[in-house]
């Protein structure tokens, strides 16, 4: 049932992260027009033919933890094996350690289409490229050289461990310590000590090696964020010619029940129990949370996507369910026979809202991943310009997963609550992606805070110029509206104002880009692109530009309201 | 941890509701401040100690079908039990059977309390009380009799047989039947054969006996909705002298695996698999769904009721969470030390968001109520906007409780995602509200349509003329806009355009007349109502004005936009 959205991948990549004109460049040579159709359309099929199938039955089944292993439902480990064969893995990463070294906006793709396919699943390829990117940009040449091949290729994956128990969004609360070791074969490199939760794939067998990136405390580390350093911990040692060692003194203790992403191992770590546990330093000491935030922008891009990735999922199965549901004759009809439920004016209201939800969140998407790759071939502003979409496509496009997945249940009716339809799995699945990777408020608050700064304010003001400038009407206003406060947020509110505002503020932002990238879409189809979406983008751009823009502008209030009305109350009487 | 709002809602009784005067009549002059007071504590109290710790192992076990009988987990069997002897189910129920004759807002007020204590269990007496209405309304003085004083109590419970899997939003495609028995003891009455789905509550072991009303053709009907009786078919045949006979042919074959509202078994019933099913007609033949309508109203009401409950459930949790959890400094603040997350302007936003919306959608409740209570008294201006207020507060109501379940969520951050917070079940169990008893868009088109030509207009009309003579500001504009509107839907729009533009009109409505409610709560306890509400309720009810109104105004041109642009694509090409 599930069919790859290729066409509008194909659109979304040629008009709003203008593939053509990186393929120009000699970094990016290599994306041709043969080569980036040949990978949308090979991963779009690998994507649909192997990962979907797997989607029912790891959220029924779930990954389970049986004596210290992490089992998986069978064809997981088929399914990964295959990827791995034909090289999905190696799409965007660096050809120096056997990538293809072709675009971020490639690797999106792929990312875009695993996930479609198996939200949960997706995930482990996810996660490898974080920490890849983690240690190509801050680990040492022989680390480069031990782990990035075998993770490149994804015969082994990847993971994050920075959360515990008592340090959530604070990182700078941590505690995990590692203690460099004096002598013996491990000189040189530091005794892992702690616990972590919340490590997603931290555990699994479809990998022979899990590299497990670590962020711990060396001895005598200042308090707080400036103490933090990271950690390569990898499951299984690994001798220099690259060969497995022994296995580390490190294990899942136990697994998260949660709402959803069943497949998907969240696992408790537990680090150096037998005092043994042996990892490397990455990079600079005390400096781990900084290289953290280097690969931030590129995995919160990840999550965005996984909005856009849900919203396409559900959006499929609401239109196939709503073209065979039978139910009620069309209101006003003559004819008195019952019709598909898509005829009816408010189901086709919800389908076309999921549509074009759906399209705006990829343009964004697609456009966000341009800029990084323009910021790659060293054009700072586009760098800075995805500083400031990132934020705003982490948090809108999570939440339009959310509401897409949503509508998707209501068009299912009593159907949707059941969990045999697949409804409702979206609609659990999708709700982790606003609160992992940073909150959404938290992206918000990035937003207003770093984001507004950068390069002056001009960074931001310059890409709501676009907008303004490159539109019309509704679209215009909610541009010229974004500015406005964005001004006011700079020159005249205070830090609890501006973090008051911060939510709507981001969300108008988000709806303003990616309704300008929808009409831009909507003109290059209308100039002869992506004939087999000629009749169809017009209107989902349209609905966008007259639904969906006119509530971003309702917004305008409650972003520039200020923090007064919040603090009225203390927290003992808010709370009463 | 979970508290009933005792306070606000004695508070929507009395400024909402107007229950001061409801007591000045006759008929419910038992409603007398000490009474109601006694009720709302009391059934709060009841609530909260009984229902409520049962919520979680609810959801965590779930309703069982063992062997033909659903099983709950312990403790339901005794809790109900203390329902029952307490007389809590009779509360508004007709005292010539044994109710104790009360407003309806009354009724509402224990739902309310039952339902933000246990969500799946609640729908146990609401759809014993939809039952009974329906008896009440219909029934023959004999049936009456028989059935109505154990229904009362809650010694039986009752059920409502609508769906079967090709009818569901449209009763007029059922199938099941209903014979008229000839001869022999029960002669004058109906062999019921077919199967329903979607039954709440209909098998369990909590009451001695219960009552279907189950709809079904009698021979030679017509067909579609015109040909739909309505029959009382109980699970154990009741004797003249109201005691149980044997059990009739019908049962339970199996339960649906749902999304939330695990203790709530929703059964596929079977009737007359031995031909031995015996029912009574109820009311005239071919008038069932005529008897199914004059009590929806209320059934809608108790719907939208669990938007309330479960939005309140939830915004208790996420409050009590963000004061004990501590994660970072204020920012800003020169104190570094980290702060319970309750102290962050965005967690702020998220509650006070909550609390707003909860006491919004109480408010539109018990002033609903206390239209259908003065309907009862025979005003039919009262009458006339009920009907109005009920696919408002039904669609808006169990959006909010979506909604804030969803924002509890993300205040838990990771822990959110994760069960056993049990923010995640208000997640899960939210969903069903906008679904069943009509979906949010058909309560949407019933505005559009039915109520939008009561009294030729006139009765939404004067609705929200009284919103806007009794605001200013934004919801005054809110208010006119949803006159304009509704004067162009029914002089200009076609149906189409009508329905096309019917869910964001009946939002934008409901938030009109809930923020008015609001502001006329704020209002009375500027004037000294519920000191206990002094310092909140201004700062809740600021909160909805300046941050809700105007999103909502934001849907107006979605709300006039017409349907032109759904039916731009035929069904085929939306969904390719």
């Amino acid at each position: 049932m599930y069919r790859p959205a290729t066409a509008d991948q194909l659109l979304a990549l040629e008009v709003c992260a203008g593939i053509g004109e990186l393929a120009k460049s000699d970094r990016f040579a290599a994306a041709e027009p043969e080569m980036v159709e040949a990978i949308v359309d090979g991963i779009g099929q690998f994507a649909a033919g192997e990962w979907a199938p797997l989607n029912r039955v790891g959220d029924l089944e779930g990954a389970k933890l049986e004596n210290g292993v992490v089992r998986l439902p069978d064809g997981f480990a088929d399914a990964y094996a295959h990827y791995v064969e034909q090289g999905w893995n190696a799409i965007a990463a660096p050809a120096e350690f056997g990538g293809q070294g072709l675009p971020f906006s490639l690797g999106v793709n792929v990312l875009e289409n695993l996930g479609t396919a198996n939200f949960a699943f997706n995930l482990l390829p996810m996660l490898t490229t974080g920490a890849i990117d983690a240690l190509e940009q801050h680990g040492s040449e022989a680390q480069k050289a031990l782990y990035l091949p075998k993770m490149i290729s994804g015969e082994w994956s990847g993971t994050m461990n920075l959360t515990e128990p008592q340090a959530g969004s604070d990182l700078g609360a941590l505690r995990a310590t590692a203690a460099p070791i004096e002598e013996g074969e491990h000189a040189g490199k530091y005794r892992i000590a702690g616990t972590k939760i919340f490590i997603t794939w931290g555990e699994h067998e479809l990998a022979k090696n899990v590299v497990h990136l670590v962020l711990a405390r060396l001895p005598g580390a200042p308090e707080g964020s400036r103490g933090i350093s990271l950690f390569v911990v990898p499951k299984y040692l690994v001798k220099p010619d690259g060969s497995l060692g022994p296995r580390n003194d490190l294990k899942c203790v136990s697994l998260e029940h949660k709402l959803g992403i069943h497949a998907s191992p969240t696992c408790v770590m537990s680090y150096g129990d037998s005092g043994e546990c042996v990892g490397e330093l990455v990079g600079e000491p005390n400096r781990g949370l900084m290289a953290m935030f280097t690969m931030m922008n590129n995995a919160r891009i990840n999550v965005g996507n996984q909005g856009v990735q849900v919203a396409e999922r559900a959006t499929q199965a609401a239109m196939a369910y709503a073209r065979d549901r039978v139910q009620s004759v069309r209101a006003g009809s003559p004819d008195r026979s019952p019709v598909a439920i898509i005829e009816h004016p408010d189901v086709r209201r919800m389908l076309l809202r999921m549509k074009a939800l759906t399209e705006a969140s990829r343009a964004l998407l697609y456009y966000t991943a341009g800029q990084v790759d323009r910021g790659t071939l060293g054009d700072a502003g586009a760098a800075a310009r995805a500083e400031c979409l990132v934020p705003m496509l982490k948090a809108w496009g999570t939440d339009v997963g959310v509401e897409v997945a949503s509508i998707g249940v209501q068009v299912h009716g009593g159907m949707g609550f059941v969990e045999e339809t697949g409804a409702a799995q979206h609609y659990r699945d999708a709700r982790i992606a606003p609160i992992y990777e940073g909150t959404n408020g938290i992206q918000a608050a990035d937003l207003v805070t770093r984001k507004l700064g950068l390069d002056g304010g001009e960074a931001l003001d310059a890409l709501l110029a676009d907008v303004e400038r490159g539109t019309s009407g509704p679209l215009a206003a909610l541009a010229q509206a974004c500015r406005d406060i964005a001004l006011w947020m700079r020159e005249d509110a205070s830090l609890d104002d501006r973090l008051a505002g911060s939510v709507p503020f981001t969300a108008m932002c988000a709806v303003a880009v990616a309704g300008w990238q929808l009409a831009r879409q909507a003109e290059a189809v209308a100039a002869g692109a992506a004939p087999s979406l000629a009749r169809s983008k017009p209107v989902s751009a349209r609905y966008f530009l007259d639904h969906v823009v006119p509530e971003a502008l309702g917004m305008a209030a409650a972003a520039r309201s200020g923090a007064d009305l919040f603090y009225a109350l203390d927290a003992e009487a808010l709370v009463a």
